[in-house]
């Protein structure tokens, strides 16, 4: 099932779901005081669920390993093991992510991306390629934010 | 409720919802061959209990209304009144409705935005504004294929 | 001409071009060193010449006084005026913005609209209704960082 | 040059830029009668010299090469050589292109994608894989007229 594809590329790219669910909590406690880690955690479970998400993790973070092998075509081999300021298609695959709980995720995936608080400020290593991982990461948290603030609404449906 | 506002919106603008599951059945059926209009018309109700959509045909409607009625303040009134060619705000709202079940609506939204099949073809009357409406009912053909897509493959879920 | 109309409406609705400018300064020096102000000023200039941008600023600052007039309908009008949370409107109207310059510019519109630094925090005011106005400044330094960005590429043309 | 390199990539593959410049001509004629050949064929080259248009190129383009010779990573090499019905980032990477001359060019995207008209419904043949192909010359074709369409416009500039 692609959910379990996308799953273990997160967990072989060294992607901590728990470390993400913190960031949630972080991001959302000023609206939602009584919110609870296991809400979530159980949000970021949810956004995982949707194939637009799936399918986004899978073609980056495969552009990232075969990059970081060597086995990516030139030049786009050295365009993502370099991350070419120029070259926005991180963003445009993360932004396919956010957009799954409409556009109030913006704010938080731009702020996420630029600033990298916390945790997503570890995820580059040396001879690691991170740069589909570092927009993916930023994605899946503002997009279980955006979740979250939606069902935190007044008369929310699903 | 803002999904009674959003359908209340849609009927006051002439807006009717069988006619549109009807459209979401005619495109559907070739790759869904058992599909029932009942099944069409939950679609579309999913589709709209989305607040990504209901805040865009609240929107939307409220400017076709404003312009049809003359209370606009120009330039506007006359660029929503005259639906402006290059005037693309109708186009981007309508993508916020069909980025809700991802990218795979993208074709159908402009198949139905510029063929202008069937009933989408009669919505422009004399008298009328549908500059937004045009557009949003092909948004909600769109999105409630791709949502009716999603769920017809392989171990979907939402 | 409609760029004359846009412009018009940021002077009446209170925003300072110049402030931007130097915003578009602090957030581009330090990829481009020698960047001049002057440099800065052309750049919102150039944005201000597309008319995706001319009509996301007539639409989004319409709305804006026509909430802060009253004269909206409801519940748009209160929906508006209270800047509800879950809107999206104004980030889906500001990303048309920051989209002509590519996806490059997606991480510093969400970190100003996020963060709102220095002139961006001070829009909001007492009986003035900001909701696309904050919105839109923020997506209009970005898309001239961005146009910065490619044009100080090497090779770059436009 | 990344812009040599995106229309090496286009060659290599097979695109026929004369054709997608008659395909403009075709969709464009309705709106501006005197339109001539040559200016579709100018347009096509200004989208060409973007850098986001240029890496769009360049990312599907590897990708279906490396589908079609079997060196993408499993499962993503199956999903994009077998054009896996749900996988919508074909289509995320195709708007990239299109945005570039802002939501206008929607329409004409999605109706190109989906009726594949002309030479469109050519691209595919036995043992290519043209998964990217196919929606990146359907944004090319929406992205140069978009582009017309907004110069032919009173007042335009760029």
């Amino acid at each position: 099932m692609m959910e379990d594809v996308a799953r273990r590329w997160l967990e072989e790219r060294g992607l901590d779901l728990e470390a993400l669910a913190l960031l949630v909590a972080d991001l959302q406690r000023p609206y939602i005081p009584d919110l609870r880690l296991e809400e979530c955690r159980q949000s970021l479970a949810m956004v995982l669920t949707k194939r637009e998400v799936q399918f986004a993790i899978l073609t980056g973070l495969t552009l990232d390993y075969m990059a970081e092998t060597g086995v990516l075509i030139e030049p786009l081999l050295s365009i993502v093991r370099e991350d070419h300021p120029l070259y926005g298609v991180d963003e445009v695959l993360a932004l396919s992510i956010v957009n799954v709980y409409g556009s109030i995720g913006l704010s938080n995936f731009g702020y996420l991306s630029k600033q990298k608080p916390g945790y997503l400020g570890q995820l580059r290593k040396p001879g690691r390629v991170t740069t589909f991982l570092d927009d993916i990461a930023a994605a899946l948290v503002a997009a279980a934010c955006a979740r979250l603030a939606h069902r935190a609404g007044p008369g929310e449906e699903e």
